[in-house]
């Protein structure tokens, strides 16, 4: 699937796929999900499903967001204050390893973002997605001498150089604003609150509104993949599922329709910030509003107190709403809300998300996903220590913990671990029992395919990535 | 609320509760949760709430599990292999400035249990919970050679000596475990496995059921409240909701009211390792058999596959459980399944224990729990950093997250962290905005209550227990 640069679509993904054409991407696709490519193509063609694959990203292993598992993004990217390319390239690496289906490059506030991301579309064998509005701000050195004109020039030279999708804000409105003045924290969107300013400093409608349709076609003539963004996403719990959210939705499934009239495909990003008891509304939400448009959602957080550990209090949220019927969750670090994400807060934030998406997808009913979890506990029943470790998402950190206290080989088929003991261990001692009452096949009986076969799914991504 | 060791209860605060009387442990309880006491006497007298208050347990915080917020148990204790008296002290003291309302001392297979349950009770200012069923197998020698008698004197011991609440696994009866043979992972309970064992090599009914009407009596003189334990508990995803966990809550459903009838405080224990879609019908079902009586529950974890990772699969399924009506669940640290947890373990497992009790207080609809999230988030929005730090669940972590890339006073007021820089920080920018449209009241209107204030129940508790 390698590429020449800077070639162009004659049709996208979607346009293909209403044509009646299962491309080689979607047999790609649905081979790794194990579905049927003709049912993914009908997906792709109602817009249920996207396939985000840039003619223009060489050596692009394709995936699809709204059919199969559940989906995982990274976002990684530089500030003005921290991060070189190569540290860039390094969480391309380690987002890659531990699993994210997708990454963005969300890099603000300095002059080598072009290089940044050619760097990050090189070396990253999933789709990369960018929001442009942060290199237009740069371009066009400050808020009010920003344009339409910068922001589409700049969103087609992210689309000629490979981006698979692209966040775009068009659905914050000029009459949203007033609903969010007495928010609690406001307009917590970079690409909200800065086309919020412009609207305010120019009285005058969203750029990326009113030009809607030229961004498309410039998308549609690289097969970019819109995110539709949401800059009123609410920024904390008492401002979830508000007028300015919900208002700002409705504009996202008009767009989503419009978009995709023109051929480009669709995904819509959500909260952010939700109480629990609300998650499952914003999904039921998104789908009516967006005619079942792919859901990406950020978290969501379900509380605010726990600052350096909002990996932990978003992976609740996306759980749930991974579950309710989200289709991508984009993650979160422990370093959310207080500074730029280092590689190894990559990876802390994709174990949770990892952890997420999976349980989603279990809850969902995916037998593929549960046969991982029932292959591990056949495992431990049978205290074979070192599959249990080749099974688990990260084997590296289980088998230090157990050996922390119990190290080298001798134990690695001990019948017991230090957190029982010998004695005390009820996995040994219904063993026994068992054995005791001639059901010694019982006991171990399972016989478990090789940990290839069971990570079926990552196993086979990781084999086509390398 | 000091006592003489070793006395004995006139009555329980259950019967206390239904003659009609405000106890000074209601009184206390009420003003720490902010409830009516007469609410809260009613509540214990119906069986929907306890409050395991030890007469022996000098120096006791009484605390309520049923009524209030959601509570957090701490499992530490001392196996075979690891741990001394001293390092469980060492948990005790970290569980409790972490959060923990109770701590379960779970040591097993060693000569000097005594000895660490009595430090573990002298240095526990909140409610201590044990499984005598441990020590009565060291003290008999074996499975075979325990006897219903052994059982009986080591609940007396750990009654006399100020135990607030034991789990007594009397809910697994003979006919139970056929249920059990075609597991994934068989029995998981300690308690539960050991008295299958027994059962299996006697033929003969579970002592503590055939026994239990004594137990009871046992535990009405001193007013040590049941924790029905849930012997036969899902041990991974695959058996969870299966014939021998709902057999088994029936026969805790009937125990329950058994209990009740002879006075004695009950709570009722629950799984373990339950599919996110599962979840709530754990606590309909719980609710529904055993009269509203308070459901303890063990995460669950929502997924086997992240061995080393356990506090957060569990986290996911506790603050979940906890939304649906769960009332105080019991902690999982990132050791689980691998090895003894340490300090730094329990640590770890409290802050995500936290999180999901507080995250199912919000989502329950508690305005106090909430008042947490609102204060911090404003705090947040107004760069007042060293107020958000004061107010964040582990301040010292967030705080160190921050400066590790903005270091020093100088930042502390910065209106950007190193996440955006300078440039791209959306509260900045909408405050920028909010203040040129003639609006800077707006963004700093908020005046919020001291860090005290807010922390309302943490700090009144904390101050307590000084």
């Amino acid at each position: 699937m390698v590429q020449t640069q800077h070639t162009t679509a004659e049709a996208t993904q979607l346009q293909r796929a209403r044509d009646g054409e299962v491309t080689e991407e979607m047999e790609y696709v649905a081979d790794v999900e194990g579905i049927d490519p003709e049912h993914l193509r009908e997906e792709v063609a109602e817009g249920r499903a996207v396939i985000p694959a840039n003619v223009n990203h060489a050596d692009l292993h394709p995936m699809t967001v709204g059919a199969g598992r559940v989906k995982v993004n990274a976002n990684i990217g530089a500030s003005a204050t921290s991060s070189t390319p190569e540290d860039e390239v390094r969480k391309v690496e380690r987002a890659v390893h531990w699993g994210a289906d997708t990454v963005m490059d969300l890099s603000t506030g300095r002059d080598d973002l072009d290089s940044i991301r050619r760097h990050v579309i090189d070396n990253s064998p999933v789709p990369v997605g960018t929001v442009p509005i942060y290199q237009a701000l740069e371009e066009a050195g400050g808020v009010e001498e920003m344009t339409g004109d910068i922001l589409l020039e700049v969103i087609e030279k992210h689309a000629r150089q490979g981006v698979d999708y692209v966040t775009i804000h068009a659905g914050v409105r000029q009459s949203h604003l007033q609903h969010t003045l007495d928010r609690t924290t406001g307009i917590v969107s970079r690409g909200g609150s800065i086309l919020a300013e412009w609207m305010e400093k120019h009285d005058r409608e969203n750029p990326l509104y009113e030009r809607f349709d030229e961004v498309s076609e410039i998308l549609r003539r690289y097969d970019v993949t819109y995110s539709l963004g949401d800059g009123l996403r609410p920024g904390c719990i008492d401002d979830a599922c508000d007028a300015a959210q919900y208002a700002e939705l409705d504009t996202l499934g008009e767009l989503t329709r419009r978009a995709q009239a023109d051929g480009v495909q669709v995904m819509v990003e959500g909260p952010g910030h939700v109480p629990l008891d609300r998650i499952e509304e914003n999904v039921e939400r998104q789908k009516e509003a967006c005619d079942g448009a792919p859901f990406y959602t950020l978290g969501p957080l379900v509380t605010d107190v726990a600052p350096g550990y909002d990996h932990m209090t978003s992976m609740i949220g996306a759980a749930v709403i991974g579950w309710k019927g989200a289709d991508m969750l984009c993650y979160v670090t422990p370093k959310e809300h207080l500074g730029l994400p280092d590689a190894d807060d990559v990876k802390e934030g994709l174990i949770a998300y990892k952890i997420a998406a999976h349980s989603a997808d279990v809850a969902r009913g995916d037998e593929d996903a549960k046969r991982w979890d029932d292959e591990l506990s056949k495992a431990r029943f049978a205290f074979d220590w070192s599959k249990q470790f080749d099974l688990a998402l990260d084997g590296d950190t289980a088998r230090r913990y157990h050996d922390e206290t119990l190290p080298g080989d001798n134990y690695k088929d001990a019948e017991f671990c230090s957190m029982c003991g010998p004695e005390f261990c009820s996995m040994r001692i219904t063993q026994d029992q068992r054995s005791e009452a001639g059901e010694d096949e019982l006991a171990f009986e399972h016989t478990y395919p090789d940990v290839e076969e069971v990570h079926v799914l990552e196993e086979r991504r990781q084999r086509l990535l390398e």
